[in-house]
């Protein structure tokens, strides 16, 4: 009884002040985020629930319900997907690390599920939404976006609305080939940025030139175990003076760089926001992509162009899936 | 008297129908081609001059002299020119061949020349325009134009409008690197694509062929002078046989191939038009180009992708250029 008067408090409280929420929702490979954001893009209450302990179905009810229990007013949900998404249908292309999902309407299942008009896209565009509303991307009109962990991502931003080309799947720039008769990808490509610095072949570029003889301090740090070494490892290593490592990331800088070569070339953007897990290696990364893109990117391109990193980590997820419902709502 | 009175009755007819006219110019580094296009797209009056025989102040008051002789009601004018240009100023950055052209404001000089409103663009970007209005892209929201010639130049049009960039200079196809630690490029980069795949770099593969021994065909189309090997002495040998000329164009397709992979994985775009003059080759270079985006693209994005040849050729220049001031002046 006292639940019930502070939930109908509260939803008066609100509907009086006439604060709109959004629901944003970060489905990854291992685990999905869930927030409520105001207007603001502040997030008020946050949750987190197993991907993978769940099907496609049991997840979206699982979300759903924690949803229906909400009490705040809320306009509509955004979904960010780790995959290909069809923006217009609300439909998942597939998932790139997860089975169950090919072509599942999510958006229209969920809405039956809550009755809350749903909007789905892929997590790297939702993360370049979210940048470019409230973090490294504010004030910036054309924006390149690049996440950089298992899979290399890219959301790109023009005259400041999300570009997703013909069948929304634009913005692949983990899948720029960077050498031209390099190591098939798992995407059928051939050379792609991601079979050089997606986190498993930076690792695997360590092993080779481990096993080619080279000395290096992160066999100690594995204890000998190569199957441990990881990129946050590699990074120990680095920041004790580890010269192999410092290597792998000047390497990784430079493939990366490379690519934006190409990419500012293309798009004349004004700013490229990287984040992820290995972006946090720091300067050494940065610095080798920006030496890169000065020494070869054309001139007036290079001019101005800033690289610097995303904002919002963990949570952009969250208030990108938000911005998305915000936007597609506004613009109907 | 005669003279005069025809052009009283031809202005009087052209004001009593309401028909609009648009110039579109076209400054190559060798010739300007000026032309009267209707509002359907048609050049009803051409001419051209020779670009080099004149300063670039000249050659405005040369432009200016033959549009202030028209008698029809002209509306705008638009001019593409063979270097990157600041639409919004109506200001050439430089031209890539001739000199005398750096931060010159073209547009307002030719209105003052002319009285007529002038706007100013890339050459690519007028050919994608006209391309896109009454060529190879009708029907296309979402296209890629690339021209092969002495420099190889990309313009892009995304959700029916050219897509320009920061500061007007997107869409450099040419300067994608696709060898990371290539040869140095003249644009100040390395590997870029123009570097392999520009008239003077064909020759330049086939000569080096030939002086590690390789026999061809091509020696005795030019009686032995290797100075005399051009594109189209490559494409004569191919068409009579010659292996090492046909190793030159699928070496050719794979470079551009490639760098339309990135390209197709970052724009998704609905079709890739190419224009200019190894795109005459035709079959073997075309196909190879397919073959490679077939093979190497990702799934979604190569599902339905076309490349085809240009349509409009020498004259895509002018009515793009027509095409540039219709859609300035229509967008006031």
């Amino acid at each position: 009884m006292v639940l019930l008067s502070f939930d109908i408090w509260h939803l008066s409280l609100n509907s009086m002040v006439k604060k709109d929420y959004f629901i944003g929702i970060d489905i990854g490979a291992t685990n999905t985020k869930l927030g409520v954001v105001d207007d603001n893009g502040k997030i008020v209450n946050q949750d987190v629930i197993s991907t993978k302990e769940y099907t496609p179905d049991e997840l979206l009810l699982e979300l759903a319900d924690i949803i229906n229990d909400f009490d705040f007013k809320i306009k509509g949900v955004g979904i960010g997907v780790a995959g290909p998404a069809n923006v217009k249908e609300g439909k998942v292309y597939y998932f790139v690390n997860s089975p169950g999902w090919d072509n599942m309407e999510v958006a229209a299942k969920f809405k039956l599920l809550t009755k809350l008009d749903t909007y789905v896209d892929n997590d790297v565009n939702v993360m370049a939404l979210a940048e470019h509303c409230y973090g490294a991307g504010v004030n910036y009109r054309n924006i390149i976006c690049l996440t950089l962990g298992s899979g290399v991502g890219g959301g790109i931003i023009l005259d400041n609305s999300l570009y997703r080309g013909n069948d929304f799947v634009a913005g692949e720039i983990g899948h720029i080939p960077v050498v031209p008769e390099g190591y098939d990808c798992r995407c059928g490509g051939r050379g792609c940025l991601e079979r050089y610095v997606g986190n498993e072949f930076i690792v695997e570029r360590a092993i080779n030139k481990i096993e080619n003889g080279r000395q290096s301090s992160i066999m100690g740090l594995v204890r000998g175990d190569k199957s441990k070494i990881t990129p946050r490892i590699i990074d120990e290593a680095y920041r004790i003076g580890d010269k192999l490592a410092e290597e792998i990331w000047i390497e990784t800088g430079k493939f990366i760089g490379i690519a934006l070569v190409g990419v500012v070339n293309l798009f004349n953007p004004e700013i490229i926001i990287i984040g992820g897990g290995i972006a946090k290696t720091g300067d050494i990364l940065f610095n080798t992509i920006y030496d890169i893109i000065k020494q070869r990117a054309m001139e007036i391109h290079k001019r101005s162009i800033k690289v610097i990193p995303a904002k919002l980590g963990e949570v952009a997820g969250i208030i990108g899936a938000a911005m998305l419902a915000r936007q597609r709502i506004e613009s109907r």
